[in-house]
């Protein structure tokens, strides 16, 4: 990947998680970057095109995010790995509040633009596979499609969490909880 | 309350249902309302006060589709009461899908505009007060602390599968099943 594009992208979320979707502007995003709006058209085509790989970016850097690891600890078990997978995007840094912000922003535009839909429910996917692959290997001796549906409540609640948490509605420590408890019992019964 | 008040609320939760809290223009919502813009300042001062009231609305008016029965049904046991009560968020019928996209879409908006936070948190409170009594009732040997963070889970599992399926990410049986099972499993362990 271009080192512009990767900065563009980064730009885009920022832009984002400042003031919406629908704040996006293109010429806006351009001085955000610092670079040109054609090179924007040339790497993206059009506004339709930098939502959807910006979607992809923050995936991707969730993704890492969540999987960092103190290189001196223990190689963790599969249930450290899963809460942690999951807790982690409950984290009051400005990497996560900014990652957590614009994807919670790009759902809600959704329902608004059936342009995103298409992409966020391929990106809602495989995060689902990811977590109910967490959880196989947490409690293997559950079924494929019991790990799926405890992955979607999973996901889905911390959506739910993430969003009360950015608009001021609960602790951050008391979803951190929340979520914990969840885990538990999802594998309790999975 | 004066019918004139009620139907600019009708009207606000459309605007913001079609075209998102920020598409709310004072102008536009007149006109919806077939009303004079001055006659919205009078009632609500601001468009903060549109807001704020709009979510009043939007609570009040779920509290009604969600205790609708049918008048030839039985008298329900406390654990039906409390999956109807949370079910019923989740039904494809215009009233319903314009109230769950209008709360959503204000929920979305408190994470960018300050002003929200404190209404919407309180609205939150009420809701989540609302399913502990119901679970409290459904299962009378729990602790109120565990029906109250239960209430929390499943309020905002409950969000969650809302904006996935008005986003087009999750079809709206399976968030049904998801969430009555979630239900299940907060019964079984409260």
């Amino acid at each position: 990947m271009s080192d512009r594009r990767t900065e563009i992208l980064r730009a885009a979320t920022r832009v984002i998680a400042r003031r919406g979707v629908r704040g996006l502007r293109v010429g806006e995003l351009a001085s955000e970057a610092g670079v040109s709006t054609s090179l924007i058209y040339y790497h993206f085509t059009d506004r339709a095109g930098i939502l959807r790989q910006t979607l992809e970016f923050i995936s991707d850097r969730a993704d890492r995010y969540t999987a960092e690891r103190d290189p001196g600890a223990q190689p963790a078990d599969p249930r450290s790995d899963l809460e942690q997978v999951l807790l982690l995007e409950l984290q009051d840094t400005p990497e996560v509040r900014e990652n957590s912000t614009a994807w919670g922003e790009l759902r809600a535009s959704a329902v608004f633009d059936p342009d995103l839909r298409e992409d966020l429910a391929k990106a809602t996917h495989t995060w689902v596979h990811e977590i109910a692959e967490l959880l196989g290997r947490a409690h293997p001796m559950g079924t494929a499609p019991a790990h799926a549906a405890s992955a979607e409540r999973l996901t889905a609640l911390l959506e739910g969490l993430s969003v009360r948490w950015l608009s001021g509605s609960l602790p951050l420590e008391h979803a951190r909880r929340l979520l914990t408890d969840a885990i538990g019992a999802e594998l309790h019964r999975a």
